[in-house]
């Protein structure tokens, strides 16, 4: 059930990357149900655990997560909240799922900002939003890079043959980072800003800039997701679902292409049509 | 667009209930996108909209919303939060579409604890798993409520008829409330606690006991959706979505029955089966 290693890769890497555990945990489990007619069936199910995260001793916040990647998560969370604003701040992340922790280390972080506080499964992790809308003023992505509605279709059929946890339990939402046609991160969580974080964190890790880089995700197109992919630079924002309001008003502010309603060979495009190529 | 009054009902009545505005405002918009073909066509998106919550003059917190039950959710939210005990503690709640405000009057409540936040649309407010854990491990609901096969299956068929933003315009969640087949209360909202949150704001309102009635979610079933179900006293959960392991964890410690999967005459029975009868 657990697997925790320290990651000689990363450690001997030339460039400093905090040293990283490595954990693994079950993440469906099979439970018994009743169903219309009676009949009991056994079902797989996602699991949803509390990951309560140490920066420097101190109690930070308690993620709700699925725990397919709780170091990528940790550093997304720690980045995209801007807590931590550097990656070479951070010496080391160790989760331990016998106490369901994630003890940061970090020799420039300074403990007074924040108190402690619990996210839930649902949540978006609150207080990201109000924070950098200043920033989102001067953000505006660069026109430079295209998608071609072929590349679109094949992403949109890449995601429906992938294997998942939706597939096997549902109940959970799914994000993955393409270049190209190319699945470069895939991450599933029960919530869906986790899996947004995931990515955000591994991005991080791996030095990876989001300029040409298509974001894909099962959940809808909220406000905060288009911040989200904005931060993270990304021009392409794609979903199975749909979009609000304020999602389109923000894409359009940043000039983010936004892709809702994806299925098969069909789409919307919401807006920034520019950088998108018929063929 | 909007339309801003005191609700003379409430007011006059003999009860301490607070004075409300009744705002209304669009749900939806049509926008312009273009398709796979290349073509122009004008859909339907939900709006999603800012609104912040003032408690005596002092910002509390800023939740992205659909803006369709504003009183009521400040309402629960407040409840749910824990921030206001009683509901004669309120002495008005105004809401504003003009600067997306809704100024809430206490005579009891001190501002002390809080500290200004936003809660994005995906959020589950953050802060009250942690809190109400404690009180969670005294709660056991009764068992005396039970719930026929075939009003099961008449709920599920109310929902699937019902005229909704979800219909017109997708991406919200839906939430409501039943007692037996008979739709009390019917919330949508961009952020899925949001809904649950009115939900709990109006039953406050109106002195409505969870005991005996049927929530409905197009949802899934997460930890927190069953803690904020069991606050509410309410034995019976039902999703179209699935669940995650924690949530039936969490039902089947206060014996609360978890209905996941509906759909049609299908459904699945996650826990305390006793309640239920087939027919």
């Amino acid at each position: 059930m657990k697997n925790c290693r320290q990651d000689e890769h990363h450690s001997n890497a030339k460039k400093l990357i905090p040293k990283l555990s490595s954990t693994s945990i079950e993440l469906t489990s099979a439970i018994e149900v009743l169903d219309e007619k009676k009949r009991k069936k056994s079902i797989f199910i996602p699991a949803e655990r509390p990951l309560t995260i140490y920066l420097n001793k101190k109690e930070l916040v308690t993620l709700m997560t699925l725990g397919s990647r709780p170091e990528d998560l940790v550093l997304g969370y720690l980045r995209n909240q801007r807590i931590i604003k550097k990656l070479d701040d951070i010496v080391s992340i160790q989760v331990d799922w016998d106490v369901n922790s994630a003890a940061v280390i970090s020799n420039t972080y300074e403990a007074q900002q924040t108190s402690k506080r619990t996210v839930t499964t649902g949540c978006g992790q609150g207080t990201i939003f109000g924070d950098i809308q200043a920033d989102l003023d001067k953000l505006v992505l660069s026109q430079r890079s295209q998608l071609t509605q072929s590349t679109l279709t094949e992403i949109i059929d890449v995601m429906r043959r992938h294997d998942s946890v939706y597939k096997k339990a549902g109940s959970v939402h799914g994000c993955a980072l393409f270049k190209g046609a190319e699945m470069l991160m895939f991450v599933e969580d029960v919530g869906r800003h986790n899996a947004v974080d995931s990515i955000a964190g591994k991005m991080w890790l791996e030095s990876l800039e989001g300029e040409g880089l298509v974001f894909y995700t099962t959940g809808r197109l909220t406000s905060e997701m288009v911040i989200k992919g904005a931060q993270m630079n990304i021009p392409f924002l794609l979903s199975r679902s749909g979009v609000t309001q304020m999602g389109v008003q923000m894409a359009k502010k940043v000039n983010l292409s936004l892709f809702g309603r994806c299925s098969g060979k069909h789409f919307y495009l919401y807006s920034s049509w520019q950088r998108f190529v018929y063929d």
